[in-house]
């Protein structure tokens, strides 16, 4: 079995040789751009992971996983667009970098290039037909989540269900399928495939609670980003909407006061949201649901018929996902 | 044979039969506004058409010719956001009528939805690889023709023989591969297929060709937009960049200096542009290129093998396309 290391390095090899070098070059630049910016690649290398349960030869996941890669960084692109975002992976974004138009255009150009990477490079007609239908329900899904979480903006009412329903569509969905996809390409049996979606569904939901988490709790210098983004943005996240459903009339009020002001004095602001936080311990609540997900998710995993030894780096995937050991 | 009103009616059935009511509601309602404001569907009943030589049963056509559709319906969402257009078929363009986040994603979602459309309903796979090929291609044509729209606004150098390409990518592609998905799905032979493409490249062609010269030389009651549009808004149409080809210097610098302004006076601005136009007789040189691939598009459909009597459907399309008789 290769490392996650071994398959993210193999990846990148391929990537590299696929650059897009046609005209017009204000099209195709862009994409090598984003996609030269990497990221970590997890959905890729995930695909890649799961092939490798059946097989050392993973030559014909590649295509596959790099279809799936260049699916994200498309939705990476157009999302950056919606939510005027100015920096991805550290570095400028499309639109910024370039403009708006190329943004879009170069988008569109990365989603059909993931379909043609596909439709060209996978020779096994039934194969081929089983990984589009996965892959396209998938993107619709994404599609309807990135929606949703643009329509909860200006929503008041946002309940903890819908709040998990989105993003499951808006990020779970994607590694759960780039697991499945890879179990598919191996012939997996359908339990089998179902339940390395479901493992991947779980961690996927259990990563975001994570980060939700992480926004606000989190050391600056392990998590990257500057702490308490989400409220200054006033990001309906996991803490927010368990906090409003936890709170008394009072501090209800206030947090939506808070959430509804766009303070001159953020690190005020954050404090206040995070001693109604604390009041209430949603934080716990936030561990308690990560705990929830991660045994839901190895209840999965641990149903699958593979042997235990084969699995171990699938089990410290998602182990470094969620920072902890399983 | 079926008329073309018979399949544009059976098309537009089919399409009633397939609104997206799923939610949520703001990701799927636009595309079925763009959907319903219908337009003239050429493209998937040119698709019908060539089909319909084939065989008198065209259901298995028709999933296709709601995917091509669809595709074309993403370009012009996202299209009318490049070029901030406000209207469409007459009424609000997306991003107008919803706001533009809207526009990127529901066009997304269309794009994605073209893809599903197919892979869900076409259930020959030889079949449904070789319209994925076909279709895959012409998407990334049609990017890559309207990149080269977009550089060639701010560019000063555009030959004549570049402004053909993008046309051909932009929109002559699309035609071509409506018709050719038809004859696939009739499995004609091969060189059938390429003619009848190149049919309708040719044909795709002199449409814009004509267009342009419409847009300048045109009846307002008969072309139904103001007449000089393109001049006011200093696109490189055919007519200009002949003009830029057969002018003397004077007449050059002055078309390139009327090209560079935002005249208060719209109307003076067509008017001097327009002499220019006429002093070079472009209009002829359009006249003539127009003619030139109306005939290179009949050489390749009088080598078609099917007999004369089936074809006289399609002749008509072009000629109504063309407002002539052939």
């Amino acid at each position: 079995m290769y490392t996650f290391d071994e398959l993210k390095n193999t990846f990148s090899d391929y990537v590299e040789t696929k650059m897009l070098l046609d005209e017009p070059k204000g099209l195709y630049e862009p994409v090598n751009y984003l996609m030269g910016l990497s990221g970590k690649r997890i959905r890729p290398v995930a695909c890649l992971m799961t092939a490798n349960l059946f097989s050392d030869d993973i030559k014909k996941a590649l295509p596959i996983a790099y279809s799936i890669e260049m699916f994200h960084n498309f939705t990476l692109m157009h999302d950056d667009i919606m939510d005027d975002a100015d920096l991805r992976r550290g570095n400028q974004t499309v639109h910024v970098k370039y403009n708006q138009n190329t943004g879009i255009l170069s988008g569109d150009l990365m989603m059909i290039m993931s379909y043609n990477h596909l439709i060209s490079n996978c020779y096994d007609l039934e194969l081929k037909d089983a990984i589009l239908k996965l892959f396209t329900s998938t993107a619709i899904e994404v599609c309807e989540g990135q929606q949703y979480d643009m329509d909860f903006e200006t929503r008041d009412d946002v309940s903890l269900d819908e709040y998990l329903q989105m993003i499951k569509l808006k990020t779970a969905v994607l590694l759960a399928a780039s697991l499945k996809a890879g179990m598919v390409i191996g012939k997996a049996s359908e339990a089998d495939s179902q339940n390395m979606y479901d493992f991947g569904l779980n961690i996927g939901l259990a990563f975001q609670i994570q980060d939700d988490l992480l926004d606000t709790y989190g050391d600056v210098n392990i998590f990257g980003k500057k702490i308490g983004g989400d409220i200054v943005q006033n990001k309906k996240t996991y803490l927010y909407l368990k906090a409003l459903e936890l709170a008394n009339a009072e501090d209800r009020e206030k947090l939506k006061l808070l959430y509804n002001s766009n303070s001159d004095d953020p690190e005020t602001k954050v404090k206040e949201v995070k001693d109604i936080f604390d009041k209430l311990d949603v934080q716990t609540a936030a561990y308690n649901l990560i705990n929830d997900l991660s045994k839901k998710a190895f209840n999965h995993f641990n149903s699958l018929s593979m042997p235990k030894k084969k699995l171990e780096e699938i089990k410290r995937l998602a182990e470094t996902l969620l920072k902890r050991k399983f």
